[in-house]
């Protein structure tokens, strides 16, 4: 037998090419080429010269890296001064930051469940969450979207530890999660419930404190949630909020915390940052949301098919994963970055452009955004095929 | 009922208090107030005025976070360049950046193995790679560590495809991997070889060109590395490298590449920065080695039971993990920072102090640290206790 360990990635290849499924990296350069309604720098913070001074700084006063890991060398007071900020901010008693998002996530899921547990999970909660309920062991049901009497039901049929986890707002369509019920039905099944709040923190609840905050639920007993450092803070990294309890627990037993470098200063100093602009300016929250319903009320209002946005996500009906795909490269070349999502990305076979809302959006951006999408948009006939 | 979903973690808290294993965070200070033997900042990148302007240059340039995930909006040139770089220098065709080193490795084993497989891992792994073991859904041997036949064994009892992996250099005794034995294995058995880097970059090879460059097996057809940039090259993030076809298909497959954020600029920048040093700089690599092998022969000339360094981690014995706990403490109290491993963290219930040796300490330094070490050391008759 020859040797040929990967022969079975060229099958694979050759099976995405005849799909139209194959994914390319495109670069970008430093200076915008186009009018971006597709990243999740929601307030418009990630080039605030502000934020990127405090990045910057950090770098300059702490180093490039943290040199280890947490519980060795990588705790500086910039991490620790990160987490009370945080913490406060959300309306938490504590916090524990880590390199991302996806790494907190998979902390929170496997440190707080384990086998025995059961994790009630969305069926439209995002890949970290997913690939947290696999590390941890738990037996998993998914359940229908955003259907707090399923996770009633799939709590109640559980005798033991168990919790419910839900994106506050969805990462692919931009509708909320029904969180005071969904609180009320992890109460009663005295389960915990873990919210992941990338996309709430920094558009959702008064000057941009969350979805827990806007619901009322932050520092509630039973409740933890997760947060991203790289979409409303335009930086990189992730959180865990919850009770002090919690927190002692992740920094003792979630391997992604424990055996992962701690998080670069630059990116805890741009959080930082950030936060503090946040503070002093919440109206960029507000705004972020005015984007977003002015988006999808022009764009409904010309014909087309979208979600109605809770946050800053505004999710438009494509007729096919084909069209889709044609649709977000049209708007390409007319100016404008949108994302496409399609299957087998997207588990329930919609294909949808993804606008992101930016609160430093201006409106004749917004005004150029909604033309560029409705001039692109797919013909009647070719919606009529899918 | 009572509402009480965390009660649970109140009872494991009290059982590592009553073991004396429970874990804080120490936040340092911006300077350092000891004498660091503990971090993984091999070459002293970290702080290199070089890498700080660097890291700081791109934040200013590229703003302070990617904006989106790596398809989407979260490629810029300076990823691309970085990923050009890496592969260059470490010689495979192609490279791929993420948010960590853990991250890489869940990355690698997930896209490369999956149901049906079968993942050979040595049982010194680094947790990052037993965690893609399980994500993968692989059938995963574990096998006795750095034992060829072993690996040769569980690959050939399974039909299909197969991958082994294994570190480099193992974090926690600095002992490396016989990559040409296990490299000769899986060319056997028509396996694929993965090998995490994450301690052999910047320290292994010739410049630091990592393990696979010193093995020869750099590029090599069915061979697969992980790095992270946040050890040698002192900043933050992980990469995998190999054949092109590999790359590409994690760029279709990995969800931790996928659905995660890109590395923030500075981070990227910073990895870039030390890259050029290292080029510039080769005798680096080399001062790392011959400083751990310093610190090696000085400490076991003076009686103490130390793993002989293969690259720049010592690893010293401790008679017992309440002796290891203390033996650290006290060097710390005497202005040190070493690492302490003990169980539950090591599975193979060896209690020691890990030492990582740093280019950049001088002879003065080092004649410090090795008179710390021996002046704090556990009595023969602590040793006989464990
Ligand atoms: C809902 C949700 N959770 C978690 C993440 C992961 O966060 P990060 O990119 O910081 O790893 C993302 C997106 O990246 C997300 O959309
Ligand atoms: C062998 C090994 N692999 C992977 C990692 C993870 O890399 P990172 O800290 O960049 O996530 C580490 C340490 O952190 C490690 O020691």
């Amino acid at each position: 037998m020859s040797f040929a360990p990967f022969d079975w990635i060229d099958a694979e290849a050759r099976g995405r090419a005849a799909a139209g499924l194959v994914r390319t990296l495109r670069p970008r350069g430093a200076e915008p080429e186009l009018l971006d309604l597709a990243s999740n720098d929601y307030l418009g913070l990630t080039r605030h010269p502000e934020v990127i001074a405090a990045a910057a700084g950090a770098a300059h006063r702490w180093g490039a890296g943290a040199t280890g890991s947490r519980l060795v060398t990588g705790s500086t007071a910039l991490h620790a001064r990160l987490e009370e900020e945080l913490a406060a901010f959300c309306g938490f008693e504590a916090a524990l930051v880590l390199s991302s998002g996806y790494a907190a996530n998979l902390a929170a899921l496997t440190a707080l469940t384990g086998r025995g547990s059961l994790i009630a999970s969305d069926a439209g909660n995002h890949a970290s969450i997913v690939d947290g309920c696999r590390l941890s062991r738990a037996e998993t049901a998914v359940v229908p979207h955003a259907d707090p009497e399923a996770f009633e039901k799939a709590l109640r049929a559980h005798d033991g530890r168990a919790l419910a986890v839900t994106d506050s707002v969805f990462s692919v369509d931009g509708d909320a999660a029904p969180l005071p019920a969904l609180a009320e039905v992890c109460r009663s099944a005295n389960a915990a419930l873990l919210v992941d709040d990338a996309h709430g923190l920094g558009v959702l609840g008064e000057g941009g404190r969350g979805a827990l905050a806007a619901a009322r639920l932050a520092g509630g007993d039973g409740i933890v949630a997760t947060l991203t450092l790289s979409k409303s803070l335009g930086s990189q990294g992730g959180a865990v909020l919850g009770p002090a309890r919690v927190i002692d627990h992740l920094i003792n037993t979630a391997r992604t915390f424990i055996f992962d470098t701690g998080l670069a200063p630059a990116a805890a100093g741009g959080a930082l940052g950030a936060l503090g602009v946040l503070r002093r300016e919440p109206e960029r929250a507000a705004r972020a949301r005015e984007v977003a319903t002015s988006l999808y009320g022009r764009l409904t209002a010309a014909g087309l098919t979208a979600v109605r946005p809770d946050a800053a996500v505004v999710s438009v009906r494509a007729p096919s994963a084909d069209a889709a795909v044609r649709w977000a490269a049209d708007c390409r070349a007319a100016g404008m970055a949108v994302g496409c999502f399609r299957p087998p990305s997207v588990p329930d076979g919609v294909s949808r452009l993804r606008l992101t809302a930016r609160a430093d959006l201006t409106e004749e951006q917004i005004t150029t955004a909604v033309a560029t999408v409705l001039a692109t948009a797919p013909r009647q006939a070719d919606a009529r095929v899918s």
